[in-house]
């Protein structure tokens, strides 16, 4: 877990100011000062942490409860009726802030994510490999 | 909440095989069979919902509890440091099959997640009116 500072521990300490749109024991959420399209909403864990897979299981948990409800207030307060949530891990995925954010970001005609999708096929004979590795990690990870 | 039956309900009653990576009471987490690069990894809850927003609170907890875990096992089995989570709702936003579904997707060098961010400034002068009808919308919530 990194112990370096961003801008989001001094809104969560509130030094900086932010356009607070929920808050609760483990959870902040506010409007992107640089937003992708009207009510580009940021929501964070109050535990510090700079990618998703740091973050503890109930960090995590209490995140995707309100993820729900904040979603709906969006698309009522903006009437859009699509919507991507994104969530970048490490520079080369596009993070800028390193502290975890999901962004909630209201698609209006063509404002909204650009969404670039270069898909492949699945080699199924390869996969079982791959599985492996995956069920082996699973199993050594100390949080299950 | 849709009753339409999609793909993801076949899988999830085992009437068409998927590669699965993980399952719990709530969630099931397997690999894109159309991946956009090593390690894609869909996790959808087993409630039936077409949209984010349509989940239960402890469907999208149990969703967002187990995604930590699992972002630390695609990485440890594909050796990728940067990923993306995203999840789409709606056709506008890029979403093929009516059910919820996140994607986990590893970045590795040029494969992965296409990212286009063509962001505004957020006009601070009606931030207030947005957070109005955000927080009118919130506490009208029957979920809260």
């Amino acid at each position: 877990m990194s112990d370096h500072e961003t801008i989001f521990d001094k809104i969560l300490a509130g030094e900086i100011p932010c356009h607070r749109v929920y808050e609760d024991d483990h959870v902040l959420a506010f409007l992107d000062v640089n937003p992708l399209s009207h009510g580009h909403t940021l929501v964070i864990p109050k535990q510090r942490g700079a990618f998703l897979h740091q973050l503890s299981d109930d960090a995590a948990a209490a995140l995707g409860r309100v993820l729900p409800r904040l979603c709906r207030a969006v698309m009522q307060a903006t009437g859009a009726t699509a919507y991507n949530l994104l969530q970048n891990n490490g520079r080369q995925a596009h993070q800028e802030v390193m502290h975890v954010h999901f962004h909630i970001i209201p698609r209006h005609g063509a404002d909204g994510l650009g969404v670039g999708w270069s898909a492949g096929q699945l080699d199924h004979g390869k996969a079982p490999e791959l599985l492996a590795k995956l069920h082996r990690a699973l199993a050594e990870d100390a949080d299950v």
